[in-house]
């Protein structure tokens, strides 16, 4: 299927966008700069230009399902926190609900069950996330959202350990990589839908390990 | 009744609590810091510490409706727009749900219905204010929304300009008084339950203008 990845240029969208060729579905990479556009292609993926502040709905055109994986970085302000992670998650829900793309799968944070935990100097980032986790949650959209712990740029095991409604003890860092295949996974089942699940690194094939045990 | 200010230090809290008291209610100014509990005093209030990043329901014992009115600030950083416009406001409507409190009044922004509308610099607060807003309309609480335009401190004049379910020009700007006169009105009419009124300097009797108009 065709799948939008928000975000194609970081460092959880590049290795997805990869993944997602490799799986066989055919991935439109969105970036906000041209300068981008051939690290989408080199991946295989078909590069769209879109501005989560401005013009973005028609970079979605045709997708059947969006993954937002877009984030401000550790490097830039709040403002952009609130502009990105929140904000343009919400946008980036609002124009599935509204061009009928039912698939969506939101990249959180694992610490966003409980934004006022410690350490302190995340709570804002955790605020962000949270808020757009619950936006989606509350959407009419099959959603999955996923809440990964530290991440690596270490290369992908194909193994993880994931959660299901768990708010106990942090776990292993996971490598970008498997976060990324775990996102294909996700959209390859769906018992995912309407799940929200915390990943850590892990010794569980990933396929397995998503699979929701009621 | 017993009215809950959260914010009562804040420019509107502050004639708030006063005019809250004038029209024989029992204000309860929440505040951060025991040094601000003589201006609570001082203008008819039962002052408590509420601290909106931790220990913070009880502040709210007793209270009939809460008003939420806190914000950072202009001098603040955006990391507390997201941790006390945004998280605060949602974990105090969080409290008033657990707590049976079931009318509840928020100062939002004017701009709030268009965060990505210019001026540029005013984009995060919007986010923040739309993002509380949208979280208090979702909730079960008996809510009325208060959008005011630019706020001046000028003497109240007990006159506005209200507008429901607006989305056109912006008007003239208000006196903080006239807003917390306006907050002190609404907590009299059941008829605000439910509605999101814009707030703008006018001559209307602040009583007639915010009579939803079906």
């Amino acid at each position: 299927m065709q799948v939008a990845v928000i975000g194609a240029n970081g460092g959880i969208g590049r290795e997805l966008v990869s993944r997602l060729a490799d799986a066989g579905h055919d991935p439109i990479g969105v970036v906000r700069d041209e300068s981008q556009f051939d690290t989408v292609r080199e991946r295989g993926g078909e590069p769209r230009l879109g501005d989560l502040e401005g013009e973005f709905a028609p970079a979605l055109r045709g997708a059947d399902a969006v993954v937002f994986t877009a984030g401000s970085g550790g490097d830039t302000g709040w403002d952009e926190t609130l502009l990105i992670d929140l904000w343009g998650a919400r946008r980036s829900i609002d124009a599935c609900v509204e061009h009928g793309i039912d698939r969506f799968v939101i990249i959180s944070a694992y610490s966003a069950s409980e934004p006022l935990a410690e350490p302190e100097a995340l709570r804002p980032y955790r605020v962000a996330k949270r808020c757009a986790d619950d936006y989606l949650e509350r959407s009419p959209l099959d959603a999955t959202i996923l809440r990964p712990t530290t991440l690596t740029d270490e290369a992908g095991t194909g193994h993880v350990s994931a959660a299901f409604d768990y708010r106990g003890e942090d776990g292993d860092a996971i490598p970008r990589a498997d976060v990324a295949q775990t996102v294909v996974a996700c959209l390859a089942n769906e018992e995912t839908v309407g799940e929200t699940i915390r990943l850590f690194g892990g010794d569980t094939p990933i396929e397995n390990a998503i699979r929701p045990t009621d």
